[in-house]
């Protein structure tokens, strides 16, 4: 849908701050970024986002869990909340039920409180759309895509490919497809980590090559990322075999659903960082992203990630 | 769908401060009101809230209009906004053009910048939430719902029923149809008379009796109506007809999407709110809503209006 990526460019070009807004996960609601309030929204659909055969109440987890995700990449605490619910006209109700249960249990488990929205009926479709408002843990403000620096480390806070996987094959992969319905997040300690040391940062939802390509991009640097080197859950081992099956790996750095954060850090950050993160790579002066897999060559990659359509 | 009332209900027990937030239509990020951003957050939903009929400019502009509606009966002018937009697959790409247009010709007439958002697609239904942020006009912080007293007058600042008119007949009313497209709000000027004077405020979407039961509950106070002070447009005039019969004129008045806004004020105003407000009945002490007839006695009225599901 070739054109629907036109019109997302077009509603960037209504934004008042095309330096920070609509182009990063997140927006600020300041002039200044280390005063005002980090806001992330993510829209799931039925069909789209979640299967509907998923438990509801993994629904309403995922909901909470891919938005704490954009602002955990942010090093921003998540504090507030606006949920639109667009609820089909002739679903049960205890379905209804199970999906709060787990939307209010996530709530409770990041500190968040709930401070307005709507709930609508649709004709077939669920929709849900959640607003965070979070505070950053820094003094220096939300860590934004465009912070990397050229001559950075590049870290990863958890495992790839789990999102691919889980989609693919819950009976095969039952880690795996725990992690689709219910995304893993980065830890407390991680996020504290991200937000002394993290120069450039991003949550990678549409694949870890494709994030890559949208941090570098933004900071204006290219990326090297060792394949070998990118960490894999029980599943994703199991997956690619050992040796690590080339295709199979790339599957896994290129599917979405990770909701681990990416972010680059200065060299001298390194001896803090290696005991709680995985280091991937370098940046360097430059353009794009390449891969170089196990014999020290680029692996060829045709189709870096799948994307949402998120503008913001 | 009693049911969907209760969840919503529950959806107000997570909400961090019960006080204000999820049981006004607008919500305050702060702990202090009159520092706050105020935010509003309403969506639409194909085959609810617009006819698939409708003209996709349209559609947009009632998006940005109704979420408009509900700052401006809070005194609050608004700044910048998020739009969550679920389009349906199969959609031609002229309509998503015209919706756009729509939109940003209205987020620009009102001096709102876009921030973030997320487009996304959907099967079959077109959902469309916009969050608006905004900051108050008065010293006082926004006009909330809780804020009126029993020895007030009531002020409606336009007429009602074109929504309900431009809904159940577009080709006899054609202003009423024009107002039920693309809505139109209270004006700069009442605003300020609002941000100076109103002492509880809400925006009438439910229906001009539901929602003054609504303002009333939150007052602590009864409202009475004068039916005959209320103002109707030209096409509501011909509704009603001359004399005005009853039945036709409580459709009117018991009728959602007016979106002007009805709110209270103290005695000593009416001289400064006269020439540009409508003035339609009184607040006391006690509880509840009476209508008043033209013959002095109160009119039997069993629907008070409808609900969208909106809890916030």
């Amino acid at each position: 849908m070739k054109e629907f990526d036109l019109i997302a460019g077009r509603l960037r070009s209504l934004s008042g701050k095309p330096g920070l807004n609509l182009i990063d996960d997140v927006a600020v609601l300041s002039d200044q970024p280390e005063a005002g309030w980090v806001i992330t929204s993510d829209t799931l659909v039925e069909g789209t986002h979640f299967r509907s055969s998923d438990p509801l109440e993994s629904v309403g987890r995922k909901l909470v869990r891919v938005n704490v995700s954009d602002l955990f990449a942010k090093a921003t605490k998540p504090q507030w909340a606006i949920l639109n619910m667009t609820w089909p006209k002739d679903r049960e109700d205890h379905d209804l039920n199970a999906f709060i249960d787990g939307l209010a249990s996530d709530l409770e488990r990041f500190g968040i409180k709930l401070i307005g929205g709507d709930t609508t009926t649709s004709q077939s479709d669920f929709v849900l759309s959640l607003t965070l408002f979070g505070r950053p843990l820094s003094d220096r403000g939300p860590v934004l895509r465009s912070g990397g620096s050229p001559h950075d480390d590049l870290w990863l806070s958890g495992p790839v490919g789990d999102g691919y996987l889980g989609l693919i094959d819950q009976q095969s992969y039952p880690h795996a497809a725990g992690h689709y319905l219910e995304p893993r997040l980065a830890s407390v300690e991680q996020l504290e980590l991200i937000a002394r040391h993290a120069t450039g940062s991003l949550d990678v939802s549409d694949g870890l090559v494709a994030d890559a390509g949208h941090l570098a991009a933004a900071s204006g640097m290219a990326i090297e990322i060792h394949s070998e080197a990118c960490p894999l859950s029980v599943d994703g081992r199991r997956f690619v075999g050992r040796p690590a099956e080339t295709d199979r790996l790339i599957r896994l750095i290129t599917g979405g659903d990770d909701y681990c954060v990416l972010f680059t850090a200065p060299l001298e950050s390194r001896a803090l960082l290696e005991s709680a993160m995985f280091r991937i790579g370098r940046t360097f002066e430059g353009t794009g992203v390449k891969v170089i897999g196990r014999d020290g060559e680029p692996l060829q990659i045709l189709k870096g990630g799948y994307e949402h359509g998120s503008t913001g």
